[in-house]
């Protein structure tokens, strides 16, 4: 007997995107927000006195819940929170599925779901996207005990609409898990579908559009009876007292994160219409990152270019993906050296 | 089809300790350190700017790793970090134990456990410890994926010799976890069985000898090859910035924990000589707990009494238990201040 269970044992786990030591280099590679978090969560972070630190944080969460509740008018009672959504989508994961419960999602999609659903030992049902990243029909009858679909997707940032949505939760005896990481950057999000089905899960971050990627705090939003479940599958201290604290400032400070928001979306909108001009084929985004077609060039040898140049993007060698670079949406200036950059390995 | 599986469905999960809201009560139920921790973690704290929150932190947590490899004389490849030492027991049964794959631990033990392997639907093999909290003989004999034993063990308090544990390590054929989350209050440790033996893994935590459970920092050393199958099965970014350099000025303070621990040594002894001279039966404890044995009135009465006093001790509804209290040990004031309520409810 090996050690380790032998799907763990043939695993070979999640690759997180490259974290360049060099603080000097211009880091586009993981989707962080450009700009800081809110001034109100620096405060916060001040005024931590080392009581809080000494004692057991309180294992629900509450002062971010009802600060949530306030935001998005559901009950506390709807949310749980997590150590970033990662934790969540890791026990959704080991409360749907197991050998006879299937996990299903389109791909190309975010790349830690296989991963999970390999730790889980479950079967995994994946089913393409057309090349406009259309919901498939398939996805409704996988028998998936738990379907997630990325909305916005990543590392597509394409969105399905509202409607596609809930057809395919009406359709599903399973658990519908709507992964909105992205969602603060896009039109529209399907938290109401939590009001209409007893089986959405609604799954936010705080990583993107609050730029608190350094703390871990995801949430996401059901069914009380969803929720209640789920809290039995989580760590009873899953959330540190100082991520509490901090996710709870925040969330509370909505008009700061609606101009970080605009600024991002602007930026995408600048940096889509460059890259359109460089010849590069870019679908539109919906999230703070583009993902960008380099019909002219291999995308490997750019993003080494690239990284010689001092600028970190991200590439995955997966179908679908090998011939497109994923870009995250940086400042201004951040944007300017990419397309600069870019310009002159096109040329070359 | 439920939307849970029926294991998840079936079990209560995880009961945490209560958290008074009520600052003015004198807690000693979840073993929380009565100091605060080192005045160097608050400088860290003081430190950190918007741009440590803003990007992702380091999946491997290496500062921490090498600190805590100059603390214990072992590679930083032979350390792994977690979002509390309890995440890293979710882990390892996660990576180790299924249905065919037993987990196995003495009982009366952390109540964590239990909870882990029903989430995991993994067989569960409980072995009774006799009166003396001895390891039973029979824990050889399970064919347990993985065993773990809690060193010294809650809520005894009691410690199982470094040998005992090294031919239990050497009998397995599966994987010794030990879980030494009080083992800063103990007179010994087993950390050289990780040199000893490639199938031992120790588990250390922050919030007991450093106080510093509002942090949520666990971390556990093995060899090598272990490490690396655990990184395959922990979230990428499972430990959060702030608590990764947080954690790792704590343990860089070595001076501080030593008196820290100390004081609390002392105040464990004179609180065992009351308790003792009040007619209590106390094991003797090496820990930041005494187990109470309530011989002359029922434990719940004395329990509930106490919190009307004001008093929170920690009082567990399981075999071998219900004629006991754990009580944390707390400042010297607040020591004396439950055994004088103690005093006083048993003489009425």
């Amino acid at each position: 007997m090996g050690y380790f269970r032998p799907n763990v044992e043939k695993t070979s786990g999640y690759v997180p995107g490259f974290q360049p030591k060099d603080l000097g280099v211009i880091k586009l590679n993981t989707n962080e927000n450009p700009y800081p978090p809110s001034p109100k969560v620096m405060e916060a972070l001040r005024s931590i006195d080392a009581e809080r630190l000494r004692r057991y944080p309180d294992p629900l969460c509450q002062q971010f819940r009802e600060a949530a509740s306030e935001v998005h008018g559901i009950g506390p009672d709807h949310i749980i929170c997590s150590n970033g959504a990662d934790e969540l989508l890791a026990m959704a994961v080991r409360a749907f599925c197991d050998q006879q419960r299937p996990l299903a999602y389109p791909v190309p999609t975010y790349s830690l779901y296989p991963v999970l659903g390999r730790l889980q030992d479950c079967q995994v049902v994946e089913i393409p996207f057309d090349q406009e990243f259309n919901l498939p029909a398939r996805l409704a009858d996988t028998g998936a005990a738990l379907t997630i679909v990325c909305n916005p997707n990543a590392p597509s940032g394409t969105l399905v609409r509202r409607e596609e949505l809930a057809s395919l939760a009406d359709e599903l005896k399973g658990v519908l898990l709507i992964d909105e990481a992205y969602v603060d950057f896009a039109p529209c999000d399907c938290l109401d579908l939590v009001r209409e089905f007893e089986n959405v899960i609604v799954l936010r971050s705080l990583s993107k559009g609050y730029s608190l990627a350094g703390l871990r705090f995801g949430y996401a939003m059901a069914r009380p009876a969803i929720i209640e479940g789920l809290m039995k599958v989580k760590d009873s201290y899953n959330v540190d007292a100082i991520a509490a604290l901090l996710a709870t400032a925040a969330i509370q400070d909505q008009q700061y994160h609606r101009q970080v928001v605009e600024k991002v979306k602007a930026a995408r909108a600048e940096l889509t219409r460059q890259l359109r001009e460089l010849g590069l084929h870019v679908l539109d985004s919906h999230t703070n990152f583009v993902l960008v077609n380099c019909t002219s060039r291999p995308a490997p040898q750019l993003y080494e270019g690239l990284i010689r140049m001092g600028i970190y993007v991200r590439y995955f060698d997966l179908p679908g993906l090998q011939d497109k670079l994923r870009i995250s949406v940086g400042t201004p200036e951040q944007n300017a050296r990419l397309v600069g950059a870019l310009r002159e390995l096109l040329r070359s």
